[in-house]
């Protein structure tokens, strides 16, 4: 370990500042204990913001010097957000500008040069906001974006930290709960659904797709956000399916929607006899629909935040682009870039490969990238070739974490020690 | 592999018929492949009924001997049930006497002289009714059943393969998403439901309680369907471990019941705006609760069959079991014994022993053993010391299945070669 530099002033090395935010996934913090080991490397101190932006804002600073190597080359294998993530979105400069000369406050009593904000498009924005601080009120500091989403929506980069690993466990879950529907389709369950993330964005749906390879393969049918559902095609479908196979196993992203923009499951919500809200969910609503028109025994999976802190089913390749996005962060903000994200190249689909560039944060910010109509078949119930060359390298390998003797994952607790306030309170 | 003897008359072998009966499990096809395996060290020809007993009331065998050895020891590492199951219940000799003649009919013609039939309690009914045809319709079949059940209820065995791996599925899911809710409760999700199996009995939901360690780690809550459900209890102690802890993770038996013997998940069923059921589980009905009451964010999971097919995550001392109740069954079988179970004895906590013991079916058959009210803490919400040494070990170790270059894993799927047919169609 390496003792901090006691740094006052402008002439010292100044601190990294890093931070979660949005949805967390299963190797966000591989990506900080690439970002922490790299800047030890370096002799930099890191601190960590508590629950992102909103620990910058409340001056909740963590100082990871505290920590052992053995703890942060364990956060490396730990799912969800070791620091703690917010779900905060800075407005522009004119309409949050209390906001923003806190923050700068908060970065000039820390010695804060540089802050890597590790989020997705929303994420981004906000770096590219901060980014300009140096510029609009005399503050200079590098602001870095790090790729991290499961919803692999990022513009630029090939593909998102965080989206191989929930990909893997949906084609392991759904290949697995298919053999399971299968033993059993003579006298109980037909049609199963398995409702995936995805809101907007239909590539966790089409990493299910990876579960079967041939044509009477589970998945029979994927139901992606971006296509139109139509619940005739959809019925017809299945029958079809049980009629041909004997049963029907369905991926349904939690975003389809119906032709008048409305969410199928904002649409099957109710209140129950009791007056209570009815947390409807894709899976229930369409396991309901073909259960009454079709009259065939259902069954249904929801597995919400399963999917996406699944550590223990973690890609390799996730692990290692999550890794190398840190690792190359620091680097760029230690060479003085500013207002950028390392994203993923890919530079060749068979042998695999890729490697990290950089982009400006003004071409990752607020865009999203869905999935192309070429990925997905003609009759919109599957995935082409071209989706399946893409997917598949992304969910390659095995990185389980270690486990202890009673059989769990040795997952670790950080002590997050505060770093001692130098100022008042700020009121939001 | 072993040439099958062409066997005619009383004087021959015979041919050991085996069955998959009822939900299946991770490890249901390591237990098969333990049976084949013994078997074909004995030079016995085992016969696969497809759909459990459905398979040998319609004479629709599986000849095992058509697959390789390799494909056998595959099926060791691959979930669901290779052969198919049913959830198919034989009536009394008087009530049901076509269908008890039929397969009479149908071992004498294939020469089956011995009957592994692999379920839980309902299973061992079944199997104790054949064990009773040599003495009441003189065809001398030697019936023995083998333990597999994901709810761990059956009578007399310590533990039932197929449950370890469920606990430990169980157990590693919720230590990884309570991680993602605790990073993100500052400002999105305080309270998270994941349901689990268990209609009757309690043993998975008090699996998830292995999940942590301290007092405030989660699961905070844990629904067993043995006590009462009483909303208002709930609800304050949600409310007090969110004040406390930041948030709530709960794991919910789907069998937890109102004071007036209702399934909370059935009260809360209904039908949507469209007019079509609402499937309900505990989780969404659990949720709405809390978010209608309480105020408080929810999310929910109910990972339904992924949970008792995730072989990806099974635990080796569960595969042990299964493996080492198959291979006994096989040997009880060649023994000359009839309407017995090989079943589990622990013989030693600490370090965990087991051997292989012999119970009789009738101690067996038709009897559910729940989780004794000393598993569960005072206040109903937890498990205690008791239940944590009797649970923990069956979770221990990790037995992956291979994976392929791809990321996936390898299950195989067998040939299941039908056995020519000798009879005439049975009409059922």
């Amino acid at each position: 370990m390496h003792a901090t530099p006691k740094t006052t002033g402008p002439a010292s090395p100044g601190k990294l500042l890093y931070a979660q935010s949005g949805g967390v996934t299963a190797v966000i913090n591989a990506t900080a204990a690439a970002v922490i080991e790299t800047c030890r490397k370096h002799k930099v101190t890191v601190y960590a913001a508590r629950n992102g932006i909103l620990g910058a804002l409340r001056e909740d600073l963590i100082d990871t010097t505290k920590e052992t190597p053995a703890a942060i080359r364990g956060l490396a294998h730990t799912p969800g957000g070791a620091f703690g993530s917010c779900r905060v979105k800075l407005k522009s400069l004119e309409d949050d500008r209390a906001k923003y000369e806190r923050l700068i406050e908060v970065f000039r009593a820390h010695d804060i040069r540089w802050f890597l904000y590790n989020g997705g498009n929303d994420s981004a924005d906000t770096a590219l906001k901060l980014s300009r601080l140096g510029k609009t009120m005399g503050y200079d500091i590098r602001c870095i974006g790090v790729p991290k989403t499961v919803d692999n929506d990022l513009a630029v980069t090939d593909c998102c930290p965080g989206f191989g690993s929930v990909a893997k466990y949906t084609a392991v879950s759904l290949r697995e709960c298919a053999l399971d529907v299968m033993s059993m389709m003579d006298t109980s369950t037909k049609v199963f659904v398995m409702e995936v993330m995805g809101r907007h964005a239909g590539w966790i749906a089409a990493s299910a797709g990876l579960a079967g390879e041939g044509s009477d393969d589970a998945p029979h049918i994927i139901l992606f956000p971006e296509l139109e559902f139509d619940p005739e095609k959809f019925r017809a479908r299945v029958r079809e399916t049980v009629d041909r196979v004997g049963c029907c196993v369905i991926a349904a992203s939690e975003g389809i929607k119906y032709a008048d923009g409305k969410f199928v499951a904002d649409a099957h919500a109710g209140t129950d006899a009791f007056g209570h809200t009815q947390l409807g969910g894709v899976a229930p609503a369409l396991a309901g629909m073909v259960r009454d028109k079709l009259k065939l025994k259902t069954h249904w999976a929801m597995p919400d935040y399963l999917q996406r802190s699944a550590r223990h089913i973690a890609s390799k390749t996730d692990l290692d682009q999550a890794l190398a996005v840190g690792k190359a962060a620091v680097e760029l903000a230690l060479a003085g870039e500013n207002a950028v994200m390392p994203v993923i190249a890919r530079t060749s689909d068979s042998p695999y490969r890729w490697k990290i560039q950089t982009a400006k944060l003004d071409k990752i910010a607020n865009r999203e990238k869905k999935l192309p109509r070429a990925f997905v078949s003609k009759d919109g119930f599957h995935i082409t070739a071209a989706a399946r060359k893409y997917l598949s390298p992304l969910i390659r390998g095995e990185a389980p974490p270690p486990y202890d003797r009673n059989g769990l994952p040795e997952y670790v607790t950080l002590k997050n020690t505060a770093v001692k306030k130098k100022l008042s309170v700020f009121a939001m």
